[in-house]
């Protein structure tokens, strides 16, 4: 929290507005996610944060080991009186920071138009971008889960099953591993991989066909994300792509260590992509940090001029799309190390045809 | 899409612009989330809708059966370029309305100071608030999945389980029952379950010590949401509050009909438990509507002065919690018909003891 409000003081920010979330988290130690009742954390950048937050929710920031001072509001009443509390207690005048998440619709229920609201997505993440050895091991530990999962699948997935019933088994498995929550868990079989989206449907995995899965995973709130891409029986065109992918990948995974930019690891992994005629195929970037939130810095795009640094954690993850026809994608989660990079689900194979 | 263009004309909006989730699910029939891409659905309140999203999941729309207009952005160029061809095909200007849960962080990606953006959820919640009989039947079919996973849990919880084991069982259960997502598995053991928040730890369910579940589930985007309160073994105390919020929960089931406000439903329980000295101990609302989203209109809210129309469809839920020690919640789903109230999720008993 201190690091927080140093952040702020030295933006000349008065404050950072948070919403529910990862950054709640991470500060309060405290889980909650957006829903419909109004729910903000205001740290000014000195003294106590003050938490307006329906009083359903509030009971755990009492226990925080960060003190809060708290303006609960109820459903009979709403928050307006909440809000008034707040402003007795922190000065909403000047210029504010505010987390990106926060829904307009919170926004109109507190500020009149005169509090001009900044984004402060970027020194927010800054701050949870390089992870400690705790963190570290539990970014370790739901990569573990999630792995052991996938070492699962060659005995999961059969032809004739739909994308909907290897997403249940492969969930239940994660769960049996000690997965603590699974946000998506996306099969794809065949042409459906060709748009990297996320539902599972009835679709049946085709013989000789492939597929791809999407999947992760929490523990503790840390998160696992893993993609490997499949073929039951042969195929040559997938073979093809896939090798290309794949040496893509393994190419973005070797450019990983301290002082390396974001945008030299995707280079790498696009420029493979692009000498084998793939560049137009691979339309997404090469990979996102992984944390407390499954999409955070270090975002690894193209002409990214981030620094990597020790502790930093992010998926590479470079496809190949073939329009109406079939998609590959293979991404591992890594750490940035002291001196290069610990690829932290490498106990999943990802060699073409692995799971035979 | 039509009726959602009416409603803007009738409210002098130029259009509403609406973030992914529950509402561009209704009007596109495409699931989408809020992520950290930019992605807003902009409806004006004649032609055709745009879309600005990121390339990875603009596909879907392109098979809608509506007709949109795509504005896709990738990773390596951002969204700014779509935004451009947006503002040729839409006229930004003048009152438009906005869907609370747009992130402030892709407002100010998009949209300069001068155009003001005015909070229309409550036009968008009046059109969805009431459902039509396909609507209803995937309600019906999620409850049936969750409440069938329900009768499980006396199977399931026995003295000395973690509450992660047994939400880990039970969603287990819901997921080998057909239920397609499960967004939070809420189980509180003890005086864990004084508090109404929701992440299953380690804590143990105690012989004679009450535990409370609260899970949903979705079939095609609807969702159900049933709370039951156990006890393993003999608890008197626990027992008399049981027995207080059940007569509040029946009383609360028997006041729904067409033309009661959702006021007097929350009344009906909120009166008996005050008749019970149990006022202080039911802090939140007696309900929320279900549909595409888990919360969403008729909230059943004290002084609530909606009247109940045949369709609506929300959760019935008082709740006494004695702080430190104990809380007690019983949910069911109803449904309001042309004559009165159908408890969907009527097939889980909820007299005391039934899990004997």
């Amino acid at each position: 929290m201190k690091k927080l409000q140093r952040a702020a003081a030295r933006e000349g920010l008065e404050g950072v507005v948070l919403a529910p979330g990862p950054n709640i988290r991470y500060y309060t130690n405290v889980q909650s996610q957006i829903l419909e009742r109004p729910f903000l954390l205001f740290v000014p950048r000195e003294g106590r944060a003050n938490l307006v937050a329906p009083n359903l929710e509030a009971g755990p920031y009492t226990r925080s080991p960060v003190e809060i001072e708290i303006h609960a509001w109820d459903d009979s009443s709403g928050p307006t009186a909440a809000f008034a509390a707040l402003r007795k207690d922190v000065r909403l005048e000047g210029r504010w920071g505010c987390e990106g998440r926060v829904p307009f619709g919170y926004l109109t229920r507190i500020f009149d138009k005169k509090l001009a609201l900044e984004p402060a997505d970027g020194l927010l993440e800054t701050i949870r971008e390089t992870k400690d050895p705790g963190e570290i091991a539990l970014l370790k530990k739901a990569a573990k889960i999630l792995g052991e999962a996938y070492l699962k699948v060659p005995e999961i997935a059969k032809p004739g099953m739909s994308e909907q019933q290897v997403a249940k088994a492969l969930r239940e498995e994660i769960f049996a591993n000690g997965g603590e929550t699974v946000d998506f868990c996306s099969v794809q079989a065949g042409k459906n991989a060709a748009d990297p989206h996320w539902a599972p449907s009835l679709a049946k995995l085709g013989k000789n066909e492939e597929f791809l899965i999407d999947t992760c995973c929490t523990v503790s709130g840390y998160s696992a994300d893993i993609t490997r891409t499949f073929v039951l029986g042969k195929n040559e065109q997938v073979e093809g792509v896939y090798g290309d992918v794949l040496e893509a990948q393994k190419a973005a995974v070797g450019m990983v260590r301290p002082g390396a930019t974001t945008g030299e690891v995707d280079a790498a992994a696009r420029r493979i992509l692009e000498a084998h005629g793939r560049g137009e195929e691979f339309f997404h970037r090469t990979g996102h940090g992984l944390g407390l939130d499954i999409h955070e810095e270090p975002y690894i795009v193209s002409g990214g001029r981030k620094k990597l640094r020790p502790g930093m954690v992010f998926t590479v993850e470079p496809g190949a799309y073939v329009a109406g026809k079939f998609g590959v994608r293979i991404e591992d989660d890594v750490v940035v190390t002291a001196s290069g990079v610990d690829v932290i689900t490498g106990m999943v194979p990802k060699e073409y045809g692995w799971w035979k």
